[in-house]
């Protein structure tokens, strides 16, 4: 039984149930159930255009599987071309392969209450991947630390709108580089009970992060359930390399979710054209979710699309712009069209700063991920500089706004107290709706609320030192970090994870490559 | 002739010829002709309950209009049932008068090219109306004055994506209240060529809009043709002021359009709820539209909304939130239903400065405008703390991010060269695109690319002084202002203007309330 391994697991004795009595209570939303429609933006004929040209992609020019003999022995295996390290694939094959592919997961989290149904009309919000260098009001740009990763861990946890741990919340460039990924699952593992990310950046980092879990959510419970999904990028344009695809094999031959994702420059990694960037993107999508079917019949997997603009003056990749919208838009068209949960959107923009322009970015990005049907939200909050910099004010900022997502895909309420015809009766022309019955019955639900923006008079806000929101912002990371409380968990699988942490990393030396 | 005539007042002699040849060549993109789909949010089910409710509405609670005898005359000749003020409309009566309203007018600028069509498939956008105060970052913020004015009327003038020039882009408090308007237009008509709205403060200042429209255009062509859109607000919930009505029924009259406009902070003003407010809205707009139509058949006039959410903590207006999205996304739904035009959305935002809270709650809106199909967009750039305030900065921020809307309209390119699939063949696997010859031939229009944002390198950016989206805008601003050149215009026109201005100011002494 899995679930009764998963309960041994989380057991514990008196000392997690007493830690769990003291523990602050912290809301997390529910992933979201979208009760309202998804916008087509692409029409009818140019998907099939796209589809019928993707298909003559991997047929014609086919993709690369660089380093894998044993990747190309398997395409060779169910009938590709091969030419060196070129996989050509008949027409209709990767689509037909792609088929036993789940259209919708649970990914289990160490509070079953967090665990996230991935598919369909839902979306988790997952925080901000992989930058180098964190950003705050105090410490200014700096390269990020360990520290800064747990403080990212602690901030997640405690944010309502956010579904997920995520996974690199930030580079922690003082650990070294062939260990960090132990120390980073611990912070996930210990300091949230969100569900969280696996590490990619090694086969062998891959098969530590299914070790851990093991030990977190017991060994039966992880071979039959899925408690990570990691991200796999493709190298753009129609590039797997062995790394990427040695992490993805782990995964998917245990069950594990892997998010396979073109991560593409607009213009430099794939055309300089919406149709023709969304035509190489499911081309490699295809290519990538075959192979995972390949690999294990059934892994769960999500159709994954990072595309940003570029600015054709610096060079520099851009965010928030029509295009990339568009390209979000129609590969989330395609991904419904495949039956496949959708990775795409995010909190993304090119700004230095928590400002004017990183806000117009996000916010666009958020509202086209939200109205496009994205499944698995990548980058939701803290993203910066075109992600290069976590930023601890952007984060709780973006944080924030998740909310509006939230309530907006509840949908409206049609019921009769919805109507509330009684009140439009009640109060009649010229009157005043605040005192009357159905907003007394109503108002604490009824429209979202910032728990971070400015709501008051000039006045008020000017004595209180005129405060813009990144400001607002810094003060609210301060309140949260000073105000965490680590979840409760059993002793003795802290324990375990702690040894098998010290143990791995007694195991090797440090390398910084 | 209507045509004609305005050619007649256009005409000139060698002066304005000359000034015509002098002056900078400012870029206006033609009003946005949508390629893309409008988002249908609500259900069929929900919005046959609101129509259903409007009408119960109508015909059992009525509406009030208030000290217009005339107006209660011609509602008991149409078939309403009249108690005191008190309006009672039979079911049906009221949408039935509203089919005379025409789907899509063009509205008439002094330069032809600038002409736009509000209705259908097109969206125009137009600047922040009405705030008593500016602010900037060298004066802070300030009441407003008649200086404050001529500016924003050059920088919506230079802004290429901001088709129309607006209203009262700030109330000029220095100039009379009786007086302003005078000035207002003047400033329109002479600073700018593009479209423009008529005064609506009396029944007597609407008189003189259509009568200074008149000595620009031509008094043939403005009976002929529709040269101003002027905002009629109503006073809800349900409440129509003679004054307002009184404005409307010149402006109907003169075949001049009008916006219909609820003006709701809701759960204050309607029901708090999505569908009761909808209710009220659409009840509000039937009444005040078929008023239009009795006043005369045909006259332009568009479906308004404008419906903000409460802080219901502090009674604070709120911008930006789901409800307001979902309202939008609502009432556009019950324009297209009538075959209207829409207005709605904007640039609205609640925040004291141009920061990110401003940034986010703006961009939530002007999504949802775009995707909503709002015609005629009011608001698009310049607002501030709820409309207290026009923003120097914002102003130029928000036009900037309405090209993402043009942009974002204009759909994708499904043709050969969209397709791209030439470029993908030459570069194939691990290759590179930007030297490749289709992105040699597309680059330069490929990707949208802000004016105003900082696309550099962090270390250029933070050389350059590290400057956050308020101070490059501070400097476009400057920028702008300091390279405004005045658009030609026929001495003759200019002089009688100028004269029925004096005269007007002369013939009344000065009023402050």
């Amino acid at each position: 039984m899995a679930d009764g391994g998963r309960r041994r697991a989380r057991g514990g004795g008196g000392a997690a149930r007493r830690a769990e009595r003291t523990a602050v209570r912290i809301n997390t939303a529910k992933f979201i159930e979208r009760n309202i429609p998804v916008t087509e933006l692409l029409s009818e004929d140019t998907l099939a255009i796209i589809e019928y040209n993707a298909e003559t992609v991997l047929e014609e020019i086919g993709v690369n599987f660089v380093d894998s003999p044993e990747a190309l022995a398997r395409w060779k295996a169910v009938g590709a071309s091969i030419d060196g390290e070129r996989v050509r694939i008949p027409r209709g094959l990767a689509r037909k392969l792609c088929q036993t592919a789940p259209s919708k997961f649970t990914q289990h989290a160490r509070d079953p209450a967090k665990s996230v149904e991935i598919g369909g009309n839902t979306l988790v919000t997952a925080p901000v991947y992989g930058p180098p260098f964190v950003r705050d009001v105090e410490g200014g740009r700096r390269y990020a630390t360990m520290d800064d990763f747990r403080k990212f861990v602690k901030l997640g946890y405690m944010s309502e709108f956010l579904h997920h741990s995520g996974g690199t919340v930030c580079e922690p460039t003082d650990v070294p580089v062939n260990k960090r990924h132990l120390d980073m699952l611990l912070a996930h593992m210990t300091l949230s009970d969100k569900p969280f990310m696996g590490s990619v950046t090694e086969p062998s980092r891959a098969q530590d992060s299914v070790e851990m879990c093991e030990i977190l959510f017991g060994k039966e419970f992880v071979q039959e359930n899925t408690v990570m999904t990691s991200l796999i990028n493709i190298n753009s344009p129609l590039t797997f390399d062995s790394i990427m695809m040695g992490a993805l094999e782990v995964y998917a031959t245990n069950n594990q979710a892997s998010i396979i994702s073109p991560f593409i420059v607009g213009g430099a990694m794939a055309p300089v054209s919406v149709v023709g960037t969304l035509t190489q993107v499911l081309a490699e999508v295809l290519a990538g979710i075959a192979y995972s079917q390949i690999l294990r019949p059934g892994a769960p997997v999500i159709f994954g699309t990072f595309v940003t603009s570029i600015d054709m003056n610096s060079g520099a990749p851009t965010f928030g712009t029509p295009e990339a919208s568009q390209i979000l838009y129609g590969a989330g068209q395609l991904a419904r069209r495949m039956g496949l949960p959708f990775r795409s959107g995010g909190g993304l923009c090119g700004s230095k700063l928590p400002d004017a322009q990183a806000a117009y970015e996000t916010a666009n990005t958020l509202n086209a991920a939200l109205m496009g049907g994205v499944n698995f939200m990548l980058h939701s909050c803290g993203w910066l500089e075109g992600g290069l910099v976590s930023s601890f004010e952007k984060f709780v900022m973006d944080a924030d706004q998740l909310g509006t997502l939230q309530k907006m895909a509840a949908g409206v309420d049609a019921s009769e107290n919805g109507q509330a015809m009684g009140a439009i009766a009640e109060v009649g022309p010229s009157g005043h709706y605040l005192g009357c019955d159905h907003t007394q019955q109503n108002f604490k639900d009824a429209f979202w609320r910032s728990s971070l923006f400015d709501y008051k008079p000039f006045e008020t806000w000017d004595e209180e030192g005129a405060r813009d929101t990144q400001t607002l912002a810094a003060a609210r990371v301060k309140y949260l970090l000073e105000n965490y409380q680590q979840p409760a968990m059993d002793p003795e699988v802290l324990a375990k994870l702690e040894d098998y942490v010290a143990q791995k990393k007694e195991s090797m030396p440090d390398s910084f490559v």
